[in-house]
């Protein structure tokens, strides 16, 4: 029996929720498919870090670096800054494995009526560089508190950087529609996007996939107004995270959409993860959509070489959602998310 | 009579098609209401900049300094590079008359049918910050064209630059809703995100406005899915850009979308634009949707204390667009320029 160990961090509010719910479809798929799944769970999280004022141990990251996988709930709390939860966890988790791709597919499942009038399919994914770009430590202030203060913050692209996650973009490409958008602004941030579009326009010369260029603006119009036409978008770290959530929205909710970081050469293990947060203002009430984590599940499961698993979990959340009886308030429905949950495994098989 | 001096740069691609539009509906309001518009008219562009090397004269900015507004269409061209053509007009332009305020209206018109299932009314303005954050010179690479090359820019928010957009976006949703949203990423971007929150927190303080904060990811998603919820957002250079190029697509068209680059104290020549580009691709075929422009040149009235005449503009293109018998290819009708401006005109009396 193939066994994979997972360590698993529910983190804050819904992230607890939707957590069980992914475990118990694992389960189910791990049974019918004869697959071990060792969890460690680790309960770091705002909540501790309230206790103990760390978000995770010192030795947090050896303690994950093992495991054959990382599964994520989200980690947030109002009363906890920002800077504390996410870059005391989430991003560090992201950078010392080098999860330098966050991928995120975003999908219109038949029975969902999603926001947009248009019945015409959706099936894209957002290829998100993870690791560098404009969520970077330097900068600062200059005369913090006084009138003329002022705040910089670098953006950082380096050349192996962006060529890494392009390709893979363009491989991942070459593996579905033979196309690629680029999403740049390099008409307004006039020195790191010019970088940006001269390696895509580089790597793109050796490849078949035929690559278009979109600066982000006119490209979230073009998500509204036509969102059938995108099947790959490459981004930046920025321009990734607000493309996957406006994805997730013209498919129906944010709550349905999945990441994965990954470590595409295996020298780490990825991390899986639903692209939604913590959710304080529907926490503790059972109502949260749990596809975004079941979802990840299913990613980690193809990551980990099961892309049958994979697939037939992805498979059970579009019947699911295509018989149309057990949806969560989210989606219109009345549905708890253990509910919603037992639908999914009951259609596993 | 009062009578105003206009600087007219049409530029280049349907800039020239949808200027002409909007001075047509301009004459027309101003026959009306007894008003003056002299125009001068400025013929730089990408075109002119390939014959001279040059998008305006070295005195360029010189010229325009003594009108009471400049009117722009767009400009841009494929052959000519971003950096060179809108770095040597339009951000210039922007930068040397203090037009700090970019104000861009979206409004889902009766009779036109949006991207969104939902008909519940839409009717918002972004305020963006039009001089400072992301768009800055600041920034270079390292190692040009070897392996290990690097490009950092970097982003700068000055306390005075923050506080006066904020404070405008305060004054304008004081006068409207009481509402406020100010867009962020201070999760992700830790330094000048930050910054920009604890000044909208500040100015917050002493005002009636209700403000709350979203990150762009999460915010992004919300004017899709919920956009009547939304009355005056705030946002930097970039997300204010993105944002408003959104609410132009979750209200129909992007050709619809006007902008105003204010200088609130009127030291300098403020101007009107639509957001639309020079769009190469629909350029000579005379189809261009001129709402855009036209919406504009009613923001220039209102801006030089003609409120009446600029709603009548505005009343005219919602009678036009009610009526639905001519519309723009964009819009899903036949018409062109020249005869929605026609309709325009004739629905103004
Ligand atoms: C052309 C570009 C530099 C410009 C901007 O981003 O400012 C445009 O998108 C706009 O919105 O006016
Ligand atoms: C919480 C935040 C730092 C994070 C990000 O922007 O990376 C989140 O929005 C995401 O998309 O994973």
């Amino acid at each position: 029996m193939t066994s994979h160990r997972i360590a698993v961090i529910p983190g804050d509010g819904i992230g607890r929720e939707v957590v069980p719910a992914a475990r118990a479809v694992l389960d189910a798929v791990a049974a019918r498919h004869a697959l071990g799944l060792d969890y460690v769970e680790f309960d770091w999280s705002c909540a501790g870090y309230l206790r103990e004022g760390a978000m995770m141990p010192p030795d947090g990251l050896d303690l994950l670096r093992p495991f054959d996988a990382i599964f994520l709930g989200a980690v947030g709390d109002p009363r906890v800054a920002d800077h504390v939860s996410l870059w005391g966890l989430l991003i560090p988790i992201r950078r010392a494995f080098r999860q330098y791709v966050n991928l995120r597919p975003a999908r219109l499942f038949p029975g969902v009526e999603g926001p947009l009038r248009t019945d015409a399919p959706i099936d894209l994914v957002v290829v998100r560089e993870n690791v560098e770009g404009e969520y970077s430590e330097i900068g600062g202030r200059l005369s913090r508190g006084f009138p003329d203060e002022m705040a910089v913050q670098e953006s950082v692209f380096t050349r192996p950087g962006v060529t890494r996650i392009v390709d893979y973009a363009l491989a991942l490409a070459a593996n579905r529609s033979g196309r690629l958008v680029s999403a740049t602004k390099s008409n307004g941030i006039v020195h790191t996007m010019p970088f940006w579009d001269e390696v895509v326009a580089e790597r793109a010369e050796n490849s078949v996939v035929e690559v278009t260029r979109e600066h982000i603006d006119a490209l979230c119009a073009k998500v509204v107004l036509d969102p059938g036409r995108f099947d790959v978008i490459v981004g930046s770290n920025l321009f990734g995270d607000i493309l996957s959530d406006l994805a997730a929205a013209v498919t129906g909710s944010i709550g349905m959409a999945p990441s994965a970081n990954l470590n595409p050469e295996r020298e780490f293990p990825s991390m899986f993860e639903p692209v939604h947060g913590s959710a304080p203002d529907i926490a503790g009430r059972g109502v949260a959509n749990p596809i975004g984590a079941i979802w990840s599940a299913a990613m980690m499961l193809d990551h980990l070489g099961h892309p049958g698993a994979a697939a037939e979990i992805v498979g059970a959340i579009a019947a699911t959602l295509a018989e149309g009886r057990v949806r969560t308030p989210d989606l219109g429905g009345e549905a708890t998310t253990g509910e919603f949950t037992d639908a999914v495994v009951a259609a596993l098989g």
